[in-house]
């Protein structure tokens, strides 16, 4: 039997836990998941509100499984409730309770305010592995294109200057690693987006492909993935939709998420790479302006939880 | 009357004349073009030796108005044909006798070793209009998304210093000016792309967004321009792909041409924009490698021929 998906509620004023029942109650309608695949997590009252906002029927309330956050697991952050849910799921998952971690989203200035040092989820989820957090890897999957990411929130001014070999390498294994044993894939083609028009012309338009890209590249290459480029990255992305390529490293943030949300947006799913565990996010913020209105769409979420469950059950 | 298409023949060891003559012998056929919409420039046995490839029909033959690059109007540069073929194809757009102006790839290597000094077509173009090259502006439309370029072939570790206010200002005016006088367009709605992931989020993630963006979206609606922005990239471009936007401002080379690759590969026509002539091209290079073997694939030039008859032709 599979452990079940563990959902965080993410911002209690954003629109988390009414997309995350409302997807729970598709999914569960169409049968693709199971009674017992999902628990939710974060304060009872929130799930009980967002329960009603959704009109879940009542055969789906008698299954829906709702626990509050462990004080325990979140340490520090306990008085914050949807961090208290992601440390809970973390922690379920490393103990083998929970199969992977869909977690909703959440707001950092506003976790800032309360005393969250941490930017977003991802170096959190890091931490709460034991890893540092240049070792997650964001990675998206379920639409026509799968694409990580060497590098995530920088300016683009410090691109090309920051960017690292090791970012482009760890990005390739971490995400291969994942779609091989995550999505049962076998040696996934990998390609490496340019980071200069033309991919430089040959040094024309810039040398980071040579002193950088190429040579990650050539790394990869020796430790068995099946990596080539650099490639223009404007004419790699239709190349990989079309099915030339089974994952393409971008080398920054819209480099990868314009063609990802161009192509498949809502059906994509953030995937984080590199962790000990699985975890899946929606693809969009709190929606905060929306948010307990019953107009939020579930679609991102419903991607996001069938992309957890099938990673929790495995590519058997 | 419309004054005809002049298509230049570009590199003549590349795909250039074969697909030229191709998509026109596709468009007469479907009627899509006049017999008398279209002239061929270039050298003259290089167009008869297309026609066999191609296996022009015989009717066909009948109409085909092939002219020589004219000495005079390529001046230093008469002995390469190519580039002879543009000039000649220019002075007659200036001088009425074309509409428009439809350029077959060149080989920018081959050109440098044979003393032509442009990096490319476009500040060439403008230079026989007797403007500055950064007074072109590079506009993708015929797809989904209509987007013009900022900027084009810079290094990236160059963009975020060298983005001026007035290349995105530029940008937007001779763009909006194209889709309004030659696809009778009216009020396109404009929107500005961010530099940095989620355009900055507040100066968080860069400060391009406040100091060059923000102020020439300002400058864009002084001016009557409905422009609006800076946008997150990753998020704009799917907004625009659904019609919230009719004109997206890309700030780089890749920002621009990943989503106009991905999403309309084949039907996205490049436009030079902010020249006193019309002027399309094919979106790729010149393929020598496939050249001259009947392979290319004239759906490009399908695009750019009818596109640029659009432009000639006129909104009315």
């Amino acid at each position: 039997m599979t452990a079940p998906v563990a959902v965080t509620c993410g911002d209690p004023l954003g629109v988390g836990a009414e997309v995350a029942l409302a997807a729970w109650s598709e999914l569960r309608r169409a049968d693709a998941l199971g009674p017992e695949d999902a628990v939710f997590i974060g304060p009872l009252e929130l799930w009980a509100r967002a329960a009603d906002l959704v009109e879940l029927s009542q055969d789906l309330r008698s299954e829906l499984v709702c626990l509050a956050p462990d004080p325990d697991a979140a340490g520090d952050y306990a008085h914050i409730p949807e961090i208290g849910a992601v440390a809970t799921a973390v922690a379920g998952c490393l103990a083998g309770r929970y199969g992977a971690v869909c977690t909703g989203p959440i707001h950092k200035k506003s976790l800032l305010e309360r005393g969250f040092p941490f930017q977003g989820h991802t170096p959190y989820l890091a931490w709460l592995c034991g890893l540092s957090p240049e070792e997650a890897v964001m990675l998206f999957a379920g639409g026509r294109l799968q694409v990580a990411l060497a590098t995530v929130h920088r300016p683009l001014r410090d691109v090309p200057e920051t960017l690292t070999l090791r970012d482009i390498v760890w990005a390739g294994r971490a995400a291969v690693d994942l779609l091989v044993r995550g999505l049962g894939q076998s040696a996934p083609r990998v390609a490496v987006c340019g980071l200069n028009p033309h991919a430089g012309e040959e040094g024309a338009l810039g040398d980071e492909e040579q002193t950088k890209v190429g040579p990650a590249v050539g790394v990869l290459q020796r430790q068995g993935v099946d990596a080539h480029g650099p490639f223009p990255a404007d004419t790699l992305f239709p190349a990989a939709a079309r099915g030339d390529w089974d994952l393409v490293i971008a080398l920054y943030h819209d480099q990868g998420l314009i063609p990802v949300k161009t192509l498949d947006f809502g059906r994509s799913v953030n995937i984080t790479a590199g962790l000990p565990i699985w975890r899946t996010s929606v693809d969009h913020g709190t929606a905060r302006d929306i948010a307990w209105t019953g107009s939020a769409d579930p679609k991102h979420m419903v991607s996001a939880l069938t992309m957890a469950r099938r990673l929790a059950a495995g590519p058997g």
